[in-house]
């Protein structure tokens, strides 16, 4: 691990989408925002499964088209989504690590998942996808492997945190750790840091979409009167509140501290020689398409800008794309009329290239 | 009060600077912040006279001139700082009225600090000045009493909350509330909510200041290991721990979440009679200063200009002035230069007006 420490027959969950070609050319690897797992859509050969936090994204016909690329996600090394995590046991006390599990970065994330691109046989990815998080993830790859893709797409990251984000980061890992339940980290699923959890969300979710879009969407005259003193009687605090009940068990308490930490430490800067360096200088890429939305105040499109400045300094051929989209940080989720359109576009002149 | 119920032998406290002239049409009130109380500034005949949280705005020959109008201001009403509120001990029970005060609204602040300024004798204000919801209160004093000011000086309020700033405010009642030491305002100075008022100010904080003035102020370089895994590392995590343990004690619970809840329920629209009314079509000023910075995403500046608007519709002369300050919704109180000079014009203005 980065940091020092060891992971013993650590295992790596994840996903694949399409079919890898012979020349094993045609394989993007996906790299998740920080509460998501490798379930990044449904497999649409099994009628049974479940909807993915991209569905309209990944899938036959649509913007990153499995019946032309073969698509991989991993569950993030250290979340609890199958990967080996805090709440995995280790193997040689059989017990969990919880706050044994060696510090975590994202360079440990993203070598994970490129030790399953390579466990594959696959050389160099086609191209390399990553939002929020995942974005910061991806450049952790490259920093660290300059050729393991042709292309890349960045979206709602930056090359560090800054110091809004990274507040907001802190004050959610507060909420968990100060949550008398959360108790050192020996938490039961009957004994659950459970308001820590809610409240870790309900901050976050400030910070995931825009005022400008509460505003349309939580008029005051949907006020109603609170059941008790002090309960909730404006929209926004019931969603916040259904937002933050859905998050509870969906996520590991430790497992979202040592991500969110990861978070907080990665920076491409660690990568210069020399403070004049361009951090990015050794990195190796054909293109790369930067995306973020005006109204991200999480990653703001300034951060977005630094990214495809430095990348384009290298030589890759880099499309700067910031949307106007309302959603805030969450517009790659959701703004799926903008987001799938140019992600779309873009992956199909990379094989139009490819095959020309 | 506004939402039913009353208090009885309720005390203002208040603190008055300078001296009213004979016609007593010179005073000024002001009407404060959330956690701001009546000592604006230093009395600088009392030599050991601790500073004011407005120090550099209110004294002799400053922009609010002490030798040229009497200045008035009350601790808020439900608030911790002298005036009546929750903690405070109900004269028929001598115990603390805790949650048994009734619902504060910024109309019972405004009406309780409009009572002081009557029973000085003063018929009608020269200046209104309120800042953050003291700029709501002073439209909530104005809706109710047209009559009450020929002046008003509104800085970085809106006619109601918008849902971004209601999650903020929500947020941090539930930061107080879920405290289990907060043990439903049955807390005592050994069993203190202490960490979630810590919490409190710290989601607070995320919307004073600006991630611009964040970025200039907390350079990554000054990043230290911490104390213990998951301490605090980023300079930004030690200036809000600096704060909110300064806050801790700074402020009572219970008063905080009447107060903030207060801010919340305000909407200038509940005076409109029919939905396409002005609601403050009965305001009677002669003019008025609408202040704002365009960094400050707690009150936006479209808010002001919504004030503005409204309040120039009445045929009150007012000025819009939106400043390009870097310090966010806490602007008023330190970017001394931009805001110390637009007041003490507009008030030299309306002085000389007076005089001639």
């Amino acid at each position: 691990m980065r940091h020092g420490g060891e992971l013993n027959e650590a295992i790596l969950a994840y996903e694949t989408w399409g079919e890898l070609n012979d020349n094993k050319d045609n394989a993007i690897l996906i790299l998740t925002g920080l509460s998501a797992d490798s379930h990044v859509a449904s497999h649409h050969q099994d009628k049974h499964d479940t909807a993915g936090w991209w569905e309209n994204m990944l899938g036959p016909g649509l913007p990153i088209d499995s019946t032309k690329w073969f698509i991989i996600c991993a569950s993030s090394l250290g979340s609890c989504k199958g990967s080996t995590g805090p709440c995995s046991p280790n193997p040689e006390t059989k017990e969990s690590y919880k706050f044994t599990f060696p510090d975590l970065t994202l360079e440990d994330i993203a070598n994970s998942s490129y030790e399953v691109v390579q466990s594959l046989g696959i050389d160099k990815l086609a191209c390399l996808i990553g939002p929020s998080m995942g974005g910061m993830t991806s450049l952790a790859l490259l920093l660290q492997h300059p050729n393991a893709a042709h292309h890349m797409i960045n979206i709602a990251a930056g090359c560090h945190s800054e110091p809004f984000s990274t507040a907001i980061r802190s004050l959610q890992r507060e909420a968990i750790l100060t949550d008398v339940n959360f108790n050192n980290g020996n938490y039961s699923s009957d004994q659950w840091p459970r308001q820590g959890m809610k409240n870790a969300r309900k901050i976050g979710m400030l910070s995931y979409r825009s005022a400008a879009e509460w505003k349309e969407k939580f008029p005051r005259s949907l006020r109603q009167r609170p059941h008790k003193p002090f309960g909730h009687e404006f929209p926004v605090e019931s969603y916040l509140e259904h937002h933050a009940e859905k998050f509870v068990h969906q996520f590991d308490p430790i497992s979202y501290i040592y991500l969110s930490r990861a978070m907080d430490w990665f920076d491409a800067d660690d990568y210069k020689q020399n403070e004049s360096d361009n951090p990015m200088q050794h990195i190796n890429l054909d293109s790369a398409l930067v995306m973020g939305a005006s109204t991200d105040f999480l990653f703001l499109p300034s951060q977005q800008e630094t990214i495809a400045k430095l990348l384009t300094e290298t030589g890759c051929k880099t499309q700067l794309e910031i949307t106007d989209s309302i959603q805030g940080h969450d517009a790659f989720l959701v703004d799926q009329e903008n987001y799938g359109r140019i992600i779309g576009k873009y992956l199909k002149q990379i094989l139009s290239a490819k095959q020309s």
